[in-house]
């Protein structure tokens, strides 16, 4: 990462439309097209068919926004060590194995707008290329990472695992809890954007209070992420998202625009039940009405809230380009509509 | 762990009849019910029903033989530290792990004697099951143990993978190689045993040769320990060996007892291919040409000449009654019938 663009991030840090997602990318480019050839060198590496469906996914893009929040976190305390570009491979690197595991666990068809590569090379295949990217993301944080970046991971993958058990569990039974959801959000999704944020201030040497604020943003970034998710689930446009519209519904995840409603409307309950057994009729039913109620915009003004929380933890860190950036690319990740 | 039991053993280490796997479980008695109670505690702790399946399995048994060997490779060095027994829960963590992920690649039908976890609650909690496990093991190991015993766990996950997806191609050709089937079994199998003899060394601080000379010995071990299970997998009695017979045939697995008569019939590889299109008839043709042949004494001799150099390795370290139980456990996994 040159020092080039982080003077040119902290002229532009009080431009309010600098700094989108795009504008980062671009911004970092180098160290982005970096980040990408190593990841397809890792998912490469190794043997056909498990790295086939590594690369297929790899090559599905992604918006590689938590690679992007190490880097800026960060150069959030100075130009970034080499150390950086480490752990934002791994977070991507984390991020795809648990994509191929959970494609196993919900039966996923579509992703990034391809088939997953369970529908395409079978579970067998999925469940060892997980295993083979967690292992390069494990070895790759052993070798380069300091030994606290390692031991977070470690808890981290704890939090998704216990995440997908929960939604897991939730499969087998309609039990619409806020409660529930929350704890499935924070774990399954949260957790790697909070260690993101945490990894790149603590490679950067940041001190202890620095380390927590970027977490807190890390978390309230990542659960405002999935809270807008699960919105476009049931509004997004499938070809600007890249996915099947009712994909989570139709794959038995009761999100939160649908527990709201099912609030006040408990008989819809029983079209919920039909959907999970594959009534697709009442799948589009259950839609119309989380869309008729209001629900998916209480939803995003959630997002919204938490992304301001997220903004709050950013302003304890001293003032930088790069925390700009930060700041900019939470609030397009809550605004966006793909 | 006593020094009492250390005693026993040193004083009753020439005695050859002593030291048989049963025997060592009674004079370790204490330490593998403090094993088996953390391994209980561990696959119950979280959330049903991923925790159910590792339960399962876990309540299946299994000799626990790489736990006992973390004990006596410490025990070689005086008396194990308090971390040699989390190593050794561990190594029967990651070991379950794997049988979780392997049932799903596998689709495996039975293991330990009864249905694998995977046939009873899918695969989606074999899946979850066998990511929990694994963060226990790793969190575990990061927690007590030296980090050298971590970043060698890393490179044996990896090994173990690789193993997998080497396996796994095996599965859509028939490619009957001797050199892939030694691939497979030394980094599915023996790398694990490897590790476990490694630690158990490297947390009695012991000198490098003796790690390495320990490595060697857990690598031969485990390479004997699957060539006899492979040759079990046609002659074993299923009730004794808790596991069906044939079953890695059945799975499309050419083991090298196959292999070996495969070179000398290559006819028979149209009933082969039969076999792994579900014709059990066919499988049966297999087994019997396989018996006839005689390749089965053949592999049964290649597992002693390996347990032979495995004992080789032990020679280099110092005489302790530890140590002879080491290759007495060596000798009598060679020579099994289950």
């Amino acid at each position: 990462m040159s020092v080039a663009w982080l003077r040119e991030a902290a002229e532009q840090g009080g431009d309010r439309a600098m700094g989108r997602l795009a504008q980062v990318h671009a911004l970092l480019a180098d160290d982005m097209a970096a980040i990408d050839g190593e990841l397809a060198r890792l998912t490469r590496e190794g043997l056909s068919p498990a790295t086939d469906s590594a690369v297929h996914l790899l090559e599905a893009g992604g918006k590689r926004v938590r690679p992007l929040t190490v880097l800026l976190a960060s150069a959030c305390f100075g130009p970034p060590p080499p150390v950086a570009r480490d752990v934002a491979v791994v977070s991507e690197l984390v991020h795809l194995a648990t994509l191929l595991h959970d494609d196993v666990v919900d039966d996923g068809q579509e992703r990034r707008g391809r088939p997953t590569p369970r529908r395409l090379w079978g579970n067998a295949v999925s469940v060892l290329a997980g295993d083979l990217l967690l292992t390069h993301a494990l070895e790759r944080t052993a070798a380069s990472a300091p030994p606290a970046v390692l031991t977070d991971l470690f808890a981290t993958l704890r939090r998704l695992v216990d995440g997908e058990v929960v939604q897991l569990r939730g499969r087998t039974r309609l039990d619409p809890r806020e409660d529930v959801y929350f704890r499935i959000v924070r774990d399954k999704t949260a957790s790697l954007f909070a260690w993101a944020a945490r990894s790149g201030a603590v490679v950067s040497g940041a001190p202890a209070d620095a380390v927590a604020a970027l977490g807190e943003f890390g978390e309230r970034v990542g659960l405002a992420f999935q809270l807008v998710d699960d919105v476009l689930d049931y509004t997004g446009d499938p070809h600007a998202t890249g996915k099947a519209l009712l994909a989570d519904l139709v794959e038995g995840k009761v999100t939160l625009p649908l527990i709201r409603v099912l609030v006040d409307r408990p008989a819809l309950a029983a079209d919920v039940d039909a959907t999970r057994s594959g009534d697709d009729r009442a799948a589009l039913r259950v839609a119309q009405q989380v869309r008729e109620s209001g629900a998916c915009d209480g939803v995003r003004a959630l997002a919204r809230e938490e992304t301001a929380r997220a903004l709050a933890s950013l302003a304890r860190l001293p003032a930088s380009g790069a925390r700009d950036m930060l700041g900019a690319i939470a609030r397009e990740l809550a605004a966006r509509a793909t």
